[in-house]
């Protein structure tokens, strides 16, 4: 029998929810207008009356696998709490999974969002191929989720595969998380743009200076736009996105020696103005990745490949999806028989 | 029935062979005279006569297992080669795993001398009980394995557990692997020489310098004696030594979320010189190792260890040991029946 899930991405502002079939095809979509800041009871609330509505229309698409839900913060997967998300304050430490299984009498998995994208890159995207992988999403911030033997590894808290505050600058800009010089200061939106005003003050960047004071968008977009249209300033920033990824990609390539690393999220689209500085930085950092990039590996040597992310922003909704469908027995145990909500 | 494994370790200098029962206990070890600069094909011979006299010698101690050989370079696991050895040249692409089992007519296991630390840690040291664990060995440079789910972590390329080469200054001191500031430039015994001669250089050790000059050994064990008698230029540097580890290592909590990170290797018994920096610094670095320390963490949540090796110089024998009593079946069908040798 054909199956399907429900997948979910619990957004900072918005709330997105799909039906994906088991053979992976988006079967329907939803942005609902549901405000995050509305709070966590009438987010959850609304968050099931449309999970509910999908089911009903979507019956005729098999038996339901269960529902996924990608989270900004750190989850508890045996608790399926959300221990900590600064986003969401108000979800901490409340038994989210349990509530919804109530409501819904169905399976449901909390995750990681970043986790969850780099699932949907594992199962339709740049790593189905492969069993093993790493994905960096570069974001507001930058996310990470590791991929081994098919599965997300989550390390013994759940916190595995914060892939964006490893170090890169030891002396670097401070970061959120307490530390300093980390990945996410670099190679973040946000980092973007703070580079570029930081150069602007510097006086080394008076075309920036222009953009920054006319029409073109200051933001990472419009600081590609300006890169691609040949200023120097916005190139040298995406420069430093390649090299601070180079540093830390190749780190983890010396680590793990794993097969692919992906770089997905918004500011994967700025991919040409970054790769190269970022390809040049990888040779010098891991020995390991100068002998096996693609344009260097031996006859019959397994090679590693750096690649950008295929499934664009549904990828946290992909994953999402399919994460009740790969679910070990033991976590479905939890859901017998369907409660009334 | 009981079994037994014999082991060896093949140095930069020289050949060290055990032999070590199923249960863990060492029945013998030998240092052979064999000088590994004679050759390749001279080790060999050298090498199979002392494991055949230790196995004429051991023989009631049960089935043997098979021979493991710690070697410093990479390995490739599927054909039982040194991949690349910049201690041992001519061992280089020459099927050794191949040419000991014809001699032999036993199971051989090759395996990177610092994964094979690791193993010997995990089985019998600071890991015996936990199934997933980095280990650090701090020696002339500075080796790494990785241990989940019980077993090495090999990567495709048999390359995995490079720990040595993680970046932590990027602009650091260069680096024999092509880098700069790899973790291997602060944290080695060779790091620690050569950063009290840099301070000695810059005028700033002026205790140092009349201690290079005298009768204390101008050694990594020379500084670390300085350090603990009192000596601020000798102290400072073993600060740097905690410093380097605690940025590489909280990059390592970040990404994969271990019960444990060991470390060994003859630097780790300046562990009380170094091990205050490098806690201050992993605190700073990981926000998840400051949630999850064991003075730190909450009640019901699995913590974070970060502690020194249990054994000493003898883990890559022990962890070479146990890789043929646990080795899977595959590798094992190679040798079926014992060739005359």
């Amino acid at each position: 029998m054909s199956i399907y899930s429900i997948a979910v991405d619990l957004g900072g502002t918005n709330l997105r929810i799909a039906a994906v079939s088991g053979e992976g095809k988006m079967l329907e979509k939803v942005t609902t207008g549901t405000e995050v800041q509305l709070g966590r009871d009438h987010v959850i609330r609304e968050m099931c009356d449309a999970i509910q509505s999908l089911m009903v229309k979507h019956r005729a698409a098999g038996e339901l696998a269960g529902i996924g839900i990608g989270v900004p913060g750190f989850i508890d997967m045996d608790t399926g709490t959300v221990m900590r998300s600064p986003n969401l304050p108000d979800w901490e430490r409340f038994p989210v999974r349990q509530e919804i299984e109530r409501r819904l009498g169905a399976k449901v998995i909390l995750e990681n969002d970043a986790n969850a994208a780099a699932m949907g890159e594992k199962w339709l995207g740049a790593g189905r191929n492969i069993e093993h992988m790493a994905m960096y999403t570069l974001g507001t911030g930058v996310g990470g989720g590791i991929v081994m033997d098919g599965r997300l590894w989550h390390g013994v808290n759940g916190m595995a595969g914060e892939l964006g505050h490893f170090t890169v600058e030891s002396e670097g800009h401070p970061c959120g998380c307490g530390s300093r010089g980390c990945l996410e200061q670099y190679a973040s939106a946000t980092a973007i743009v703070r580079m570029a005003r930081e150069a602007i003050e510097s006086g080394a960047a008076p075309d920036l200076a222009d953009s920054a004071r006319g029409n073109v968008e200051f933001t990472s977009r419009g600081i590609y736009q300006l890169a691609i249209q040949g200023h120097a300033s916005a190139q040298k920033i995406y420069q430093r996105v390649g090299r601070a990824l180079g540093i830390a990609v190749g780190s983890m390539i010396n680590a793990l020696n794993l097969p692919m690393y992906v770089i997905g999220g918004g500011v994967s689209s700025a991919w040409d103005a970054f790769a190269p500085s970022m390809f040049q930085e990888l040779k010098v950092r891991s020995f390991i990745y100068s002998i096996t990039a693609p344009d260097r590996v031996q006859q019959g040597q397994k090679h590693t490949v750096v690649t950008i992310a295929l499934m664009g922003s549904d990828a946290g909704l992909y994953g999402s999806a399919r994460l009740p469908m790969i679910a070990p027995v033991a976590q479905t145990e939890a859901v017998r028989t369907p409660a009334s909500s």
